[in-house]
């Protein structure tokens, strides 16, 4: 099949690629390498060095023996994404490009709107550009878990049956969002099902859990690995504990620790991708996967990443500074998850190896996680406050961090 | 109280300022005058003829002894909406500064691109500066009663209690909306929910039934009149059907014609936006209100305006051509309003009364109706068409239509 991946510069488009090629597949790519850019306006970088796209490219040549075609370009830009569709007309869609921090959408005002409005923006564009290019193009878009927020009851997968004074419907399970970055998602969940339902688009609708991981099998060499990052603001809690446990920080649970969340390793969340792609929903059908394997609470992540800190000789200290974000401490959480076992989804991988496997990548880049050491800790703020003075006080570029032009797609910083 | 109305210039803003003066509160505008825009670039204007906004300040003062200030400005700059709240802390303010109408978000890629992202940033702009610089301000933000859609039971006001797996919560009612315009308002009610729920902010979040009325009590004079549009795109249907009979064209009720909605007297909705004011949310809470008398088919509607046009010696007769829109023709509708009623509401105005009003009015401005009659018939399709083309092709403007200049808050054409 041939399949678009926008957004295939990032943590998910790159392992994705890789596994598509891997299949056989053909994979055609597009991106705006704004995560790059967004991540060093933190102060940051991915602690693994990651080529530039014509080298990522050069790589999977060299070292798969593929051809991955890629087209530099801006979904906000709607007479890109016609022509691209009407060039392409790909089989199915596998729609990446957003943005995908919850803190970086609440640093301030400017952040917040530019989340909410690019985000919708590039789905609307990728909607009418399908439907007018190329109709029989199945998307698969990527939504998250935190769509649902962490309701008192068991999460269907997008629609249940409700009751109310006694008469029935099968409906969109409520949404309740925890962030502008999240409200983000629910948004592009509306518009899409709307989209399937008036104009007979197919479409299937990924709540993707949080994804840890750090590689894929694809991944057999270090030119072909995929971004990392662990700052406050692009890197999950799982990558921040162990990047702190390396540079002997105290690793930080915020609040209670007990906020639970669905997760799934890398290699699996691509298998799923995969299943979505090969087994497309029908014209018209609008269908939403819950994408993850179990849920943990924050202590138990922050208990894995201290323990297997241990066999690298790490003596990491948990601490619980309060929670940055609004959110239940302490709550129920029991979303399904069927619908990917149906299509033959079965886990490979589990917390604790992934984990371990971490470790043994980062040692290896520790040099650049050292030059980044002050991007960890949490400075922005979900309550009244503006974030972003402290977030530029931090922001100083590092003497070892090469300026980067507006769109640059180059390498990221000093090798390992 | 002090409030400040955004979309002042508007079908409900200019009302409302009005009927907050007549109860001696202090009103201040703001607008940024697109709807004299957007109507004039569907080749349509208001059958009431509006005076420029200096105008419309001057017929206030003259006629009703009360100041209106007013700020020119758009809300997509957060700089101003910033200094605007910071400058006037008013009590409440009332956000009817949002693209209104269903048609005109479905026309193409770029239209309903502009409609959710500009009615998303209006929104985040306000609660920051709320938020910032203001935030003891009551928010009472319009959305619409098409956020539910037509599901198959009751719809509360906003919340219910939800029963899933034998487990309960109270949870937003879900929402399923039916245009890019409906959808925005649904992404709004979620930013706005969200904001409360973090920063503490009071809101009520009004779920607006279609409001019929050309003038309320405090019109003592043609020149405090609000418009009414009745183009395909700006127009109501019940507009579209009086001045249908009017002009002496069939009445176009879509379909089956059971298509059931909300509606309420713009008098009456204008008593509801008050009482809001008056009995301001709680800090924190965000409240829901399902603001409609009683609900009407699209064959009532046309029934009662075919029925009343009688009286004024015309004679139309009934037209069911395909439905332009994708909705259910036939469905159950049973939204609940108690909210209100809780706060003092009491119905004033019945349906046939003012759509008598309307003719009476209506057949003052014959002559611009008659320089219009182009504009009424649909041409905007929900289904996979770009509308742009022939509303292009009719958009020509008439020879008696001044041009307007961007953002020129001009008077609207002839008097009658």
């Amino acid at each position: 099949m041939k399949v678009l991946i926008t957004g295939i510069d990032g943590y998910s488009g790159w392992p994705l690629a890789l596994h598509l090629l891997g299949r056989d597949h053909e994979v055609v790519g597009v991106d705006n390498f704004v995560t790059r850019r967004r991540v060093s306006e933190v102060g940051s970088w991915s602690a693994t060095p990651i080529p530039s796209f014509p080298n990522r490219q050069k790589a999977v040549r060299e070292l798969l023996g593929k051809e991955l075609r890629f087209y530099r370009g801006d979904l906000g830009e709607y007479a890109f994404v016609h022509d691209l569709l009407a060039r392409e007309k790909p089989d199915a869609v596998v729609h990446l490009a957003e943005q995908r921090s919850a803190p970086y959408s609440m640093i301030d005002v400017h952040h917040a709107v530019a989340t909410q409005v690019q985000n919708l923006t590039g789905t609307l564009h990728l909607l009418y550009a399908i439907r007018d290019a190329s109709p029989a193009t199945h998307l698969v878009k990527m939504g998250t878990m935190g769509e649902y927020g962490t309701p008192n009851t068991d999460i269907p997968e997008g629609f249940f049956e409700m009751e109310f004074h006694g008469r029935k419907d099968r409906v969109p399970f409520p949404r309740q969002a925890g962030s502008w970055y999240h409200w983000s998602k629910v948004f592009d969940s509306g518009d899409v099902m709307f989209a399937s339902k008036i104009w007979g688009l197919s479409a299937t609708d990924v709540m993707q859990g949080v994804i840890y991981g750090i590689r894929t099998p694809e991944m057999t060499d270090r030119r072909l690995l995929t971004r990392f990052d662990f700052d406050e603001t692009w890197g999950t809690a799982l990558n921040r504990f162990i990047v702190q446990a390396i540079l002997g920080l105290p690793i930080t649970a915020y609040g209670k620790g007990e906020q639970r969340r669905g997760f799934i390793a890398l290699e699996d969340s691509m298998q799923s991708l995969r299943l979505a792609v090969e087994h497309p929903a029908e014209p018209g059908q609008y269908r939403v996967f819950n994408q993850f394997d179990a849920a943990y609470s924050v202590n138990e992540l922050a208990e894995i990443a201290a323990r297997v800190a241990k066999e690298f000789g790490l003596s990491p200290v948990i601490d619980h500074p309060p929670d940055p974000r609004v959110e239940a401490e302490q709550h129920y959480y029991n979303p399904i998850h069927e619908h990917l076992p149906a299509l033959g989804y079965r886990r490979t991988r589990h917390l604790e190896d992934v984990v371990r496997e971490i470790y043994r990548d980062l040692l290896h880049y520790r040099r650049r996680l050292e030059a980044k050491r002050h991007v960890v800790a949490p400075t922005v703020q979900w309550r009244s406050v503006d974030s972003r003075p402290a977030l530029e006080a931090r922001a100083t570029p590092s003497p070892s961090h090469p300026p980067v032009g507006p769109g640059e797609p180059a390498s990221e910083g000093p090798p390992a």
